[in-house]
């Protein structure tokens, strides 16, 4: 049998990092962004997305608001709320769950169609126009909702809607010819097909992966050109056909093109229908789409997208960092993805994107408070232009408390609130462990714990408590050179297997695993065709990305440079905003600066001192300048 | 008095480096050019700006083509070919010159009105668009080329023609308010007061001046919001006021914004306004902008104009190498500017600044054979996305045929054509001498000739051909770092004077001068608030800025280095495409590549050979990359 996701119900984080999180997702965001999809948080940019509901319900009247799509803030927003059940019971959120779930139920026409913007607005168009349309869209995050409900909260009367939701789509497009135009529809499928059993909804699911590219005109044909057919203010070109990966039959893709969200679902869905069935050619077309994306068009913090221009992948090592996408949508994806991919085969190079996603380029996204977010992560912000000047426009160097298009903050809030899903996956004789995140699980072969100091002290402990012959198998990261393991004290050599540490032997209940290992400083290059980063280095450890933040620095960020000999020390910080974390500082050296533009004096330098913050952790701080590649001399 | 040009018509240019590229402009550009407006060019951008003015004189048929201010290339090629007559006498191009301004002759409407557009599409909507229309702005470019005509060649027809234009654009605007939509009237005007003494066209020029900006609205107030009055098929927003330079008057401007040619073609106004007047005000101005763009805002090669949103300066220090704009044009523009400075005072960085862009930005605008042009100037070409990816898709690698908006090649043909111009200047006792470009002059202190092995060795001769006391003042270019100077075989000390060494003495026939320099190769260092240079360096000899192209190379550019120590050594060629151009070589680093996207390696560095040729040769040999700035280690 393949490896299996251990479900959330069956984890529970006990994570010095991630459970204070995982409570300012139950405590604060996910209220926060009930707030926000109510128009109750003054100063925010309005949602409306909750008054949508009414008003196809037929119990507010007035205009439909918001992006063609904003249904699916509601539905990520419920899926949060789900995983929010899971982690804290809380009798009034779940009331205000029910209520909402009915309000959807009483949108839903009788013969299973949901969607607010067609029933409020254009009825007449229904299905009419798949390119811009995003009804199938907002099905697959209606369905991952009503599938979050039943299995982390119980709760079964989203996913009876979702199914005749579903049942509607595949009465339709088992039928005819259909290509969503933005790729969700069919993650929804394979979660409700997991949920159910049926397969019914795996079959429509591959049907929509596999009509996607077979005949590359399909969008240039069947996109009305009537412009009361035309839904958003947004254009979208049928004949940029790259733009949403439908000019090449997926199975035969090779290279991340066009719409990074696009592209990273649609992997998340064939990710999971592969696993499921095996099939070695969507097997293959993942691996090459994954190894293309993670070896050639991805910032060292995990983000993706290069291009402010249709949020898009551009071409391999064109990573320019200060006018990075990255958007915080992709980070997340590519963390579903990489999760997906671990159902076809425990590779510790998924582990390895999941956990750089998870503490770099997605956590960016969201400030130390949980209430501001960012869309776009940069790895370069210098105040003068970002934000401002044309090609900068879309890098804000502050955090925003919402978006008119708000598709991120409940992305991320849905991730980090079922956190636990991340961690462990199991078959007959192994389980595996992912990520060093504090945990207990129960699986098939017993319950396990684990304690952790990651990410700032190199160690985990894991506690066997039920007996039993299986292997337990330890993700080990790839920045970690040489990992020390006891086992009750002895030191064991386990067996290396694709990034997983392997250790096969009959366990004892309160046999106590422990693992240990440096966290060095690690100076990151990139790949000289990486014109941005030339001469460039970046600062990690474990896993953690750094940066630099002007608040830290009297120099400009760009007048300073860290010397290739210069010895980098872990700076734990106890107070202020950034309690809590290690810091890097180190002994720079910083331009003596002319005030000619161009001047032909040797350059003169003096020191400085450096200091580094988690790339997560910046923005927090004093409005300023921020970088993650630095000059190293 | 103040420091006056002296005309074309009695410099005469004999220099090794420009006198073949004069010839080239008389031989292949300026004929190829007219080819090009007479659409008789095949594969070349369609031009038809010859037929546009036979349909507005009613013999021809059809439909007017091209940009609303085509007129303009052709009125640009009659300047330059104005100037081409007067290096080279030519009946067959006189003749063609003759009916071509006949014809302009017979477009020209009983009021003076003269346009095409306007007379052939639209001539209800006269004057109704003084934002988007260009009538003013192709007005401006007829007054040069009539006035270029009657001074360069004796011909006055068009200049005839064009001061009825002239009236009619006073008749009507001295009256009423107009601004233009694009500055070039300004200059046209000016340069018509200087060739008829009439000052009614100076106080129309400065009235367009001193109108500008004073209503910050006036363009939101006087553009006509109806679709019949939008002209062109871009859009300039009323709003954007910045753009061109109408929301501060322009005695109060402090820094360059919005659109580079638009701003400078009002400088260079200003400044032969300011000289005329001696308005400290204007020429305060004048100097805060010049000073603005030459410390903040220009790329080492001379190039402006920091985005292709708009075509537009962006902030102080943001100067991108990779997404550079650099019009040809506004490097053109430039050197104007500059040229018009010099009669407000002589003071060196005005020379130098002509010298940066005469033998960098402006030149490399044009192919060695004279006949493929470039509208933008990068400074990096990565060839995987220059011209490709959104963002750098206006970075041409090759020079095109022909543009679709043609500005640049005749403005570089009109440039170098009657580059006799901007080589000396007089006042009552001095004689100027700005470029170090063999001429022969005839001065009101009597006639002068000059050698110079420049750019190439540095060294110049003068010959005094006539007694006389008066100073003789040799601009001695901000690189020069010593400058040893013999009069007739004795060395002599000068004084220096705003970068002008003054040998000011009785000075007898055959009298001779000799100054000789040492040419260095510079290592270019750009100020630290510039993000993309940080860590490189650009180098420069003499003049010439140069480039690394990959044709020379076998490393990617991007991972080659120059060590700080590294010895270069200026080589000569005597053969092949760039024969006669001294090349630089170095011995250099480069990567030894890793495949892996990140890794945390040391960076190990194998010698390589590092080859740079002058900027304004490059793009000449095989298709590739290019930079001028390299790591330096």
């Amino acid at each position: 049998m393949s490896i299996r996701e251990i479900p959330l119900n069956k984890v529970r984080i006990t994570d010095a990092f991630w459970s204070p999180r995982q409570r300012l997702m139950t405590d604060v965001t996910i209220p926060y962004m009930e707030k926000i999809l109510r128009d109750e948080v003054p100063g925010a940019e309005k949602s409306h997305a909750i008054s949508n509901f009414s008003m196809a319900a037929g119990e507010e009247t007035g205009e439909f608001y918001g992006m063609v799509f904003q249904d699916s803030d509601v539905a990520k927003w419920l899926e949060a709320a789900a995983y929010s059940l899971a982690l804290k019971p809380d009798k009034e959120l779940e009331a205000r769950v029910d209520d909402m779930v009915t309000l959807i139920g009483r949108c839903q026409q009788p013969d299973g169609y949901l969607n607010t913007y067609f029933t409020v607005k254009e009825p007449q168009n229904r299905w009419a126009n798949l390119l811009e349309c995003h009804e199938l869209y907002c099905a697959g995050h209606m369905i991952e909702a009503g599938v979050a409900l039943h299995e982390a909260a119980g709760k079964d009367e989203l996913l009876r809607i979702c199914i005749r939701l579903a049942d509607h789509i595949c009465d339709r497009f088992m039928q005819e010819e259909g290509i969503p135009g933005h790729q969700e529809i069919e993650i929804g499928l394979m979660r409700l097909y997991h949920a159910t059993g049926n397969t019914k909804y795996r079959d429509m699911a591959l049907r929509f992966l596999d009509l996607r590219g077979k005949n590359p005109d399909w969008f240039i044909q069947h996109t009305p050109k009537h412009p009361d057919t035309h839904y958003g203010d947004y254009d979208i070109l049928p004949e940029d056909t790259a733009y949403n990966q439908s000019d090449v039959p997926v199975r035969e893709q090779t290279v991340a093109r066009g719409h990074a969200v696009r592209q990273l679902y649609m992997l998340t869905a064939m990710a999971d229908a592969a696993a499921d069935t095996g099939d070695a050619e969507l097997i293959a077309a993942c691996d090459r789409l994954f190894d293309n994306i993670t070896q050639k068009q991805m910032y060292v913090t995990g983000a993706v997208g290069s291009t402010a221009h249709r949020e898009s992948f551009t071409m391999d090592y064109d990573l320019p960092s200060d006018r990075c996408y990255g958007e915080t949508c992709a980070s997340v994806a590519m963390t579903f993805f990489a999760h997906n991919m671990l159902a076809i085969k425990p590779d510790g190079r998924y582990a390895d994107l999941m956990e750089l996603e998870l503490y770099n380029a997605a956590l960016a996204g969201m400030s130390l408070d949980g209430k501001r977010f960012f869309y776009v992560n940069p790895l370069t912000v210098d105040t003068r232009v970002s934000g401002i000047v044309p090609g900068y426009k879309h890098v804000l160097p502050r955090r925003p408390a919402w978006h008119a298009c708000a598709c991120c903050p409940p992305n991320l809030a849905r991730l980090i609130a079922s956190l636990g899903k991340y961690l462990w996956s199991e078959d007959e004789d192994t389980v595996y462990s992912h990520l060093f995140i504090g945990s207990e699980v129960e699986t098939r072969h017993g319950r396990i714990s684990m304690e952790s100091g990651y990410p700032w002290a190199g160690n985990a402990t894991y506690t066997i408590h039920d007996g039993g012959t299986f292997a337990l198998a330890i993700h080990v990261p790839q920045h970690i050179k040489e990992m020390r393991i006891n086992v009750n004290g002895a030191g064991v050599i386990g067996i290396m297997q694709e990034g997983y540490c392997r250790l096969q032997r009959t366990w004892h209940s309160g046999d106590q695993v422990t693992v240990q290992f440096d966290m060095p400083v690690r100076r990151i290059h990139a790949h000289p065709h990486v014109r941005d980063t030339a001469g460039k280095v970046a600062l990690a450890r474990g896993p953690l990305v750094y940066c630099l933040e002007s608040v830290d620095h009297e120099s400009t960020l760009a007048e300073v440079s860290l010397p290739q000999a210069a010895r980098i020390e872990a700076v734990h910080l106890s107070a202020g905003i950034l309690a809590g974390i290690t810091t890097l500082h180190a002994d720079g050296l910083t331009l003596i600066t002319s005030d000619r533009l161009y001047h032909s004096e040797p350059r003169r330098q003096k020191p400085c001192q450096l200091i580094a913050v988690p790339y997560f952790a910046w923005g927090n701080r004093q409005f300023g300048d921020m970088c993650v590649w630095t000059l190293e001399k």
